[in-house]
């Protein structure tokens, strides 16, 4: 399997950046990444303060996927998420859902052991390990720090191993990209930062020609999401639910009245972060009501 | 066991309302309850369009709690939640989360039998039941239908049978009223009804002297879900995140930044309704990291 170390970090999405490496329809490839702090911040007493802001929120790649072309859709099944076994979360003054509040910076480095991150003496929450950041490649270079249409730093906490990814191909090649790994995160992200950690990941890539989502969707066992982001919770409310009102149209041929109100009985609108620039919100739908064909179009 | 019948129903909640019932600390009573809009719409015929405005959203009561005095924590056992076999959901132009788009009214009854509302041939959901609206009465005459503070139209999923509500009393008697019983419900109730059914709900109310809940507090087996609203979804998910973030101060003892930073991967912000004036947004606590005792003050 081909392997992409973590020095083949990027900052940007862009159709001008030459891949790292690239891939055959299905195959699997092991991304090694970098924290989403760059790996500036290795001690508590490594200041925040004098982080270079450029280097955060890295991925790594791009992935080249042979044959992907714009208007397809690249299918990312998520295969292993592995951390490190340090992780670390800080508060940034003025940043996260209470940034208006004064408080000051601080670093916190926690040990990840046996399936725990130990946060303090007595205080252990089991790990969840996920993937913050991963997309494609946009048509205008975009910071891998953004999220949007083909991705990005959604930091929604299914991005699990053993879910499956589908991203509309913007560019050719799709140029896929990975990383922001975290140990555990709530929904909402609240401060800004999760349990940060490098590590690595291995996906395989592979793709649905001549269709694609409206918005990226996340498949897990029971249910599709679809993952909207908007300027405002209630903006990506609206898109969220917007785009699973029309799914449901198109796979019942129901009235919109009829898929509004099933909406309001079926649909699921979740939080994934609350704290980027465009914040993040999820509507989720049993795979009873719903088939990946109606989600692509 | 007192009941009260739902001819009972009040459409405001005010100190000034002759209470329907006076039980004492731990006593349990039955409430029958009409549907969210008064038993008005019978048929797909009736036309939501000659709604009486006034007959929405009610709530059966006023209970008066002996004893209970402003200061005072109500504690509500939801101990069953018995809707009606025949449900209604509506869609109203101008109204639920897309409100903006041209749409038509229009009016489904279903059928709820054996665990299941069937909504369609072939499309059936599990019921849920729950209850909309529940709550004691605030110092000021507010109508049924209005969430804050005080409870109200919370339209919170996991208000089922078998949880525990906390409500801070804010009038002698505390004037207790619970009804719009939903058969099933997602988080968000998009299209502004859920399946609305009327029924029967049994509740035990009991007392906690001399302390409160910032805002209402619902336990679940496993976690605390502090229950904000906002005129924004953003707005209500910052007045639960800083309702969280206290409690943990509280019960940790931590720094505003480490409770900060626990919030990030403890706390989930989930979503309870995005239609109504005031949208709803829980902060959900597992109680290995919580206990009631911190979230009283």
């Amino acid at each position: 399997m081909k392997v992409i170390p973590k020095t083949e970090v990027i900052y940007t999405l862009s159709p001008k950046h030459k891949p790292a490496e690239r891939v055959e329809i299905g195959e699997s490839i092991l991304l090694q990444t970098e924290d989403a702090f760059g790996g500036q911040i290795r001690t508590e007493k490594d200041s925040i303060e004098k982080l270079d802001w450029s280097k955060v929120d890295g991925a790594t790649g791009p992935v080249y996927v042979e044959g992907a072309k714009p208007g397809d859709t690249l299918v990312v099944d998520i295969l292993d998420v592995h951390t490190d076994n340090k992780g670390l979360i800080a508060t940034i003054p003025k940043s996260g859902i209470l940034g208006y509040k004064p408080f000051k910076p601080a670093t916190k480095v926690v040990q990840i052991r046996k399936g725990y991150v130990h946060f303090e003496k007595g205080i252990q929450l089991r790990t969840k390990p996920m993937i913050g950041t991963i997309g494609v490649t946009p048509k205008t270079e975009t910071p891998t720090g953004t999220l949007g249409r083909h991705g990005g730093n959604m930091d929604f906490k299914e991005l699990t191993a053993g879910t499956r990814l589908y991203l509309p191909v913007l560019v050719k090649g799709a140029l896929f990209a990975a990383g922001d790994l975290h140990a555990v995160q709530a929904d909402g992200e609240l401060c800004v930062s999760a349990i940060e950690t490098a590590g690595e990941t291995k996906v395989r890539l592979s793709l649905i020609k001549n269709k694609q989502p409206e918005l990226p969707v996340l498949e897990t066992e029971a249910q599709f999401s679809i993952l909207a982001c908007g300027d405002t919770l209630d903006e990506a409310a609206r898109f969220a639910t917007e785009a699973a009102v029309q799914a449901l149209l198109r796979e019942h041929g129901w009235t919109f009245e009829k898929a509004y109100m099933f909406a309001s009985l079926a649909v699921n609108l979740q939080i994934n972060q609350v704290v980027d620039p465009k914040k993040g919100v999820r509507a989720t739908i049993s795979k009873d009501f719903i088939s990946l064909d109606s989600l692509l179009t």
